[in-house]
């Protein structure tokens, strides 16, 4: 049994890994924290980018540079330690090594590379306890975990609407719909994200810029713009040097007027480009989480498409009663076909609601009453 | 200084007037708790109906029926006695022969025909003192309060939407959208209301029946159609005698086929009938609170008018992504115009979300970002 220490060297561990959101890709967050075998916290870590050391190798190091001997201790980890050699060493060895007694971790490693940690450290005489907080641990994890499940990237599809569902006023003015907060929620969002989607109609209504602004250190994320026929214009914001940018187009776009700029060519399908064929290029480039950021079309083609993971809506508290939906065609035509999900949050942001869904397993019909 | 004793009375007798919501117009509700002068309470009543013994009446009888002796006592009660004769004496004599000694209420009355209670017991030598939970009392009074300042009824508008504001699906499909707490729920504002109204297009499409049903011994909400050709059916579930209806029409639009229908014939604007005119014969009727149930065409021409007091939103977590929109023009052509309302309350009901607005005084634009 875990003890309230390690429960809450466990919480500190996985604010830690929280704070890596969208820098670690492909690899997880994960946030360790050392203790003494009293139980006192001697070093913390936490996997900060792809390539850089492990949050046990960091945490180790952490203990080692404060003049801690770590011999005897416990270390509290949010994912299971893993057990290759990729660009760093595999961390269950590491933590063999440093002489740690006892291992807490929250999730088991789902990876066929890296999984088996937990039996070298057991194999080499460590106690190994795994599970503990592992829902806590899990939510911080979702995206690179829905990734691995899926073997496509994560994908948080956001929009902000009115309370009766509008992106937009009939003249097509938006600014501002939602609030300041909101506004800054969004790039919250951007900064945990590898990439930024938008389709093309986006691109020419708002020529968007899609970089994340206000938070210091954060990796930008990959923007990539859904573009049929390589319609976006050089000067375009989003092909300026603040952050990668990728335009997904199809296989006949001419893109001739856009040198250098980075190009991917997707099949096409009935409604635009392959959206499996997109996010499998996406993954194939290490991105395992996604922010959709719209518009309507495209949003509804992901939709459709089973490609939503999760939802975000910020609702404005205003009425507009004309002007575009939030969501276009998403292949529903009746009621018992409904994307049904269920709200795993609300929150309010300034005037705003957040609401945060997931689309429900099986989508059950509510009962007649 | 009130008592925390009398408080806690307020608080019930807040809770005594709420039973009576949808009741007692074109009366108040009101609670009333008589206190001995140790602060035991020693009756309790409410004004239940309108032509009903008034809250203050029913409380002292009760404490009289009790055996209790109420001279010197306290009499608390959510709004201030009324001081004129009506269909039922004053309240404010009727504590005055009593013998009470301290009448404490939380809010003034502000209508010119009962004003002036609290001058009339002081001037008889009794305690008074207002304000006491006023807000909380206010709350519970809110839209017979808001018909006294406004002329007209209260209205609140109800509807029921997806995350993307959709109230059906593409081939009109909507049933259920919302799950059975949230319809449930709608009778419960139904049970409060003095009249239901909907739109002919509403009428066409549903049939609804607009009784409260789960609600032993509310009042029957007046059913009212706005319906300028009077296309409604003889037949129609509207139509039965669950309750009363009022089929609103233009001047010239042909009732013949509805023999001993309760038909009234209002002017119409550019958008079919006015809004104004029919609050105006509500509020004739004595109707103090609207449920305006829609659909998307009158709730728009509602909110037009300016004659929404409250929306009340029950969102469904599904997405559309075509349908009917939940609300229809209101006038607005640019998101400057919009509509700023202001959350007042977030619930979950079942799995939906149910979200109340107020519309904002004045409507300013967020700051820029
Ligand atoms: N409120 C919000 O949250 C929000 C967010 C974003 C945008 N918006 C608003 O939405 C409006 C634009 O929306 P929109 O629906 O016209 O544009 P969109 O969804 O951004 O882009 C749609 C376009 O993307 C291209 N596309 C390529 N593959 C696609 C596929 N598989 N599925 C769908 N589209 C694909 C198509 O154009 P091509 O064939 O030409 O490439 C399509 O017309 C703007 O006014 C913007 O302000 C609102
Ligand atoms: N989700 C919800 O909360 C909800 C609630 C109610 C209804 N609905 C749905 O809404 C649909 C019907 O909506 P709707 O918009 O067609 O009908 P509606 O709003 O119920 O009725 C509109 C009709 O009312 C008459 N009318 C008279 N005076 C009016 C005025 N001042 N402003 C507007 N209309 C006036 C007009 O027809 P005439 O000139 O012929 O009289 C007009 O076409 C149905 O499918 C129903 O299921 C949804």
């Amino acid at each position: 049994m875990a003890t309230a220490t390690e429960a809450d060297a466990m919480r500190r561990a996985i604010a830690l890994a929280a704070r890596a959101l969208g820098a670690t890709s492909p690899n997880p967050v994960v946030g360790c924290v050392i203790l003494s075998p009293e139980g006192t916290p001697l070093g913390e870590g936490r996997h900060r980018r792809a390539g850089g050391p492990h949050a046990e190798v960091e945490a180790l190091a952490a203990a080692s540079a404060a003049g801690h001997d770590v011999r005897g201790g416990t270390a509290v980890v949010t994912l299971e330690p893993c057990n290759h050699t990729g660009r760093t060493g595999p961390c269950a060895q590491a933590l063999i090594d440093a002489g740690i007694a006892r291992v807490v971790y929250a999730v088991a490693d789902p990876t066929d590379t890296a999984t088996g940690g937990a039996a070298t450290l057991a194999a080499a005489g460590v106690t190994t306890e795994g599970g503990l907080l592992a829902d806590e641990a899990a939510a911080g994890n979702a995206a690179w975990l829905t990734s691995v499940r899926l073997g496509r990237p994560f994908v948080l599809w956001k929009y902000a609407a009115t309370l009766d569902g509008r992106s937009a006023a009939a003249d097509g003015t938006s600014r501002w719909i939602t609030s300041a907060a909101s506004r800054a929620d969004v790039h919250r969002l951007r900064a945990e994200a590898d990439a930024v989607v938008v389709g093309s109609g986006t691109l020419r209504a708002d020529d968007p810029h899609l970089a994340v602004r206000g938070h210091d250190g954060a990796v930008q994320p990959l923007r990539v713009v859904v573009d049929t026929h390589a319609s976006v214009r050089p000067g375009a914001r989003v092909l300026d040097d603040a952050a990668p940018t990728l335009i997904a187009t199809g296989k006949d776009a001419d893109t001739g007027h856009l040198p250098g700029v980075d190009v991917v060519r997707l099949p096409r399908t009935r409604t635009g480009l392959d959206i499996d064929a997109l996010l499998a290029e996406l993954y194939g480039r290490g991105v395992r989480s996604v922010l959709l950021e719209g518009g309507p079309a495209l949003a509804g083609s992901f939709l459709a498409a089973g490609a939503v993971d999760r939802v975000v809506g910020y609702l404005a508290p205003a009425l507009l009663g004309a002007g575009p939906a939030a969501l276009g065609d998403a292949g529903v035509g009746t009621i018992a076909a409904a994307l049904r999900l269920e709200v795993t949050d609300v929150a309010r942001l300034g005037p705003d609601l957040r609401i945060t869904a997931v689309p429900t397993a099986s989508a059950t019909a509510p009962e007649e009453n």
